[in-house]
């Protein structure tokens, strides 16, 4: 069939065949991504294959063909159409090896993870061990990676947390009440600073900051003060003790009843917003590309509004921080 | 100033202000119920007091005048403009006198409470002690009140919850795991049976049944045998051991993995939904003119499509049972 | 296999294989009652043949089988997975004994019609001529069907109209102007009042009264005065003119400068809302016991909280009015 | 009153009380950035003034004071508690006298403009004729402003679109139908592109491409025949002829029967997504720092994360084109 508006792309490195799968936590927009690297490969007439439950199924060689329309109307859909689950054979070199076998009897050249680094690392293994191309995209709600301004989901997750902190909002007011909200981030504040801000949060609390709520405990006293009709606390997960923890340190610190909301799995469902539904789209066309081009062992990202790769090892070796500026500007507008 | 579209309604109680006040936990549609009273009084040539932080402020004499302009733009809003608490005072006749007086002190010649069973049981009292007319207007998102199809943010709980188990079967179904949601309910299964049946679950546990978690076990296991992507399982907040418990008699059961999720307190918040906003308004409407027409220790509710009118007092002696039939139903859809 | 949640429900017609189909203008909850119909049907021992594109597709024979997992996660997506379309066949006798050779070809027993009053006309005709079982679902987003109280879609409908004049008071009080919002409703005003009162509206206009735009330019000349900020005109798309016949008739009026905004077709889309899921998992299974208990010929509709049946022919024949105290109640609430 | 976690910044330029208005269309997060201004000049011990009306309200010193506590509750507010408004006054110089006399008799040092280029280029005859220090912040849906990435309001506009472009396709596919929807943008299609990209249209047409609609009638055919459910076509309301011309010629050219929707001022309204208020936030902060430092006759944006500084006259002079590489996926994703 001929696709008359799609120019060929360069194929030097003669890819006919690509898997991909999606690994680790699912993120709204692992949809629209892999939508994008099955209707780019297939306007290169390129075949796709689709790998169900992440590196399980690839080690169980539990695949299936995805032609265009096998992705349509998924754009919008949350969670992944290729399921997802934790494997522990992938940490074994047999478990690999088995998945390689697995590929080459299907004839693919190379793969797709859509995951974040622990995903990237068993796909570099892959490359390292049995020598297949393999592609990282950046699918995770946490934005927790180098390499890349944001990850597919993020937008999406702070939207779904912003949501439930206005609603919080609403009652914590009317009670005059002081609401501690937990949002997600094992190990990162990215989610939790940009809801601080965007849901005109009080306080925020973060891993990459070590501050002790002690500390706080007179900016707390002083929204009372200033006639502030109730007051909303964000703290990311992966700040120790969580919210229970800055709840209870607040209670004892200043008297003030507080409550707890832990926003939990909510924020990895639902439609996605345009910029991951966007930012996914573009990613797994440039996977595709880059496979072409010959390029492995790299994550696609966006930065600076450009298409970047990173080597997959930096990923897990180096560190995003979070703006430092937006983190200064969350305490100018809590006044 | 002349309002040439409302026909006056007759006015042999000779009321010519009204207090009104909202009490108990906050439910979206609260302010659009205020609203219909203000501009329902204000259209008879009718003043109204707003009283803040509901019996608490009335004790304390917390008053405020209320006009059209003081509600405009406050229908689509959640909370209450005129805040909610929990009052300790107002359980003693003292305060109960004290409170009779400052009405009596602002020309107040009778009084709405927008609240609960609770809440009505203070209105009561005032009537009871004091003689000073009292409406009560169903404002919980429980749903739990005799004498009334629906209560004011009931629609709007709803429809957040089923929200969040959207979210929540995106990511199970991914993940092909199993969800145990809580969702709001002390006394009441209303909640956790809408969202059930409309958000799909394979089992709802209220606390109007005592059936045990073991009993379905058989229908976890084989909902999952029958290739469902995922599980949901909706849990009323006072359903003995609530979801935590609930999950743990699964996992202990079947050794299935289980979530739970606990939505608290953001099903009290939000922008209230058309049919909240429309129960409210009418229920706002009818309160003035039952005041009017010498109506007193009633609630004002909506039963079969027509306004109706119960002794405040049934509204804590009886009790509003779920749909049986809708719980049935339940059944039937999730095979 | 058995379902032992399930208790079997007498079937003196013999039911054994109902078709069902969707016909006229899609209305989000389609799918869910199409998921009862069929889990219902299932658990009853019953198959269930879906027929695409409504009365086009029983035309020309275009049948699938819907199991149970056919219909999973459908519960809450808009439009109808068994497409609708118009029919022009099915207007002469010999159509419509082609699709009854197609139902009997297929060991059908009876037919399920989702849709409106000419859906059921469709239906009628088969039963009268044909002898072949019919039960018409209520399923139009307009609310115009006598025989039930509310009609899957109908709530959606509401809530994304309502939505929208939400979002259209925001830029409307940003710059005090008047907005004349057209909502769908060709013969009927009930999505108009619903949202005129839900919205704050000054005015509505529905095609069930005759009122006439210069007798109430005063309203809006007074609304203006009052120090509101920005005003919103609801109109019913039957309403004579229209929108735009009401926003000319406001500026030859009055000189103010008015905007016009139509809302039309996302009043169809969307995920539905709970009570249109519910109210469409309610007769989707009511249908299926109405046929095996020897029904035909009538709407499965709800009534005053409980289920009630319609013969066909009322639905076309007998008219259902809009609330008239919602409607005087709208005119109290805009002062 | 002490602030301490807000340290001093540097004021060579000796502000101590800035002005602040919103002019054009409104834009949703204009609250947002009010605040920022309000709250970050008020740490830094500077008063604001809000100019009511934009620049006719700053011809007429509609001046009101602003204080943290009044931008309270706005960061989620669609609109602009400022209210917008066209001014005929302000393009003569007569008129901006009077508005600078007005300035100065208020001690105010310094404007800050939230708007587009029309906006700026009142600004700027305010500091070339009065010498009244200037800052614009773009606040406008369209993104069409050189010198920033993005503008205040554009998420969300884009957002509310895809929206509405989601809910149109259910009805769409459901019906099998070619859906051609307008979306705003008068001389730039950046939320045309998105919306096409994020909702996967068929095919978008932007004024900043003049390819005719004929060439495109072998895509639409195409897209049928390979089963698609339903098309969807983006046009941007600058596009020759908008919606309804492409309808026309998709009609004409091919026979297939279309439906047309222009989404219109809803785009405008609604609570600003996360990205528009973070982005507001920092405008609003970066703003006052800006004139503090002694900037003048510039607009704060952000490019690539960073802060930036863009004369004026380059806002209405320069042009900033769509994403080019964009507009090429959306071609390769419609497949």
């Amino acid at each position: 069939m001929t696709e008359p508006h799609c120019d060929p792309h360069p194929n030097p490195a003669g890819i006919k065949r690509v898997a991909v799968l999606t690994s680790g936590g699912d993120a709204p927009g692992m949809n629209a991504a892999i939508r994008a690297v099955v209707r780019t490969a297939t306007s290169q007439g390129i075949e796709v294959i689709g790998v169900r439950r992440g590196f399980s199924g690839l080690h169980r060689g539990d695949f299936i063909t995805l032609g265009p329309r096998d992705v349509a109307n998924t754009l919008q859909r949350g969670g992944t159409i290729l399921l997802s689950a934790r494997s522990h054979t992938w940490r074994t070199p047999e478990g690999r090896a088995r998945g390689a076998r697995h590929l080459r009897a299907h004839d693919v050249d190379a793969l797709i993870v859509i995951g974040g680094d622990g995903s990237f690392h068993g796909a570099h293994f892959l490359q390292e061990e049995h020598g297949i191309p393999v592609i990282g995209l950046p699918g995770t709600i946490d934005n927790d990676l180098y390499g890349t301004d944001h990850t597919i989901g993020y937008f999406t997750a702070v939207e779904t947390a912003l949501d439930a902190v206005d609603k919080l909002r609403d009652t914590g007011a009317s009670h005059e009440r002081i609401f501690v909200i937990e949002v997600m981030g094992r190990h990162a504040g990215h989610i939790a600073l940009d809801v601080a801000v965007a849901g005109g949060a009080e306080e925020v609390f973060i891993p990459e900051d070590a501050k002790e709520v002690a500390g706080v405990l007179d900016i707390v006293r002083a929204s009372v003060k200033k006639g502030k009709m109730g007051s909303i606390i964000i703290v990311a997960e992966g700040y120790p003790g969580g919210a229970t923890g800055v709840a209870q340190a607040i209670q004892d610190g200043t008297g003030m009843e507080t409550r707890v909301s832990i926003l939990g799995h909510i924020q990895r469902g639902g439609s996605p917003v345009s910029s991951d539904r966007i930012l996914a789209s573009r990613l797994g066309e440039a996977a595709v590309y880059a496979l072409m081009e010959g390029k492995s062992d790299v994550m696609v990202g966006r930065q600076n509004h450009e298409t970047s790769f990173t080597p997959l090892a930096d990923t897990w070796e180096k560190r995003k921080d979070v703006s430092r500026d937006l983190y200064r500007c969350a305490k100018t507008l809590s006044i």
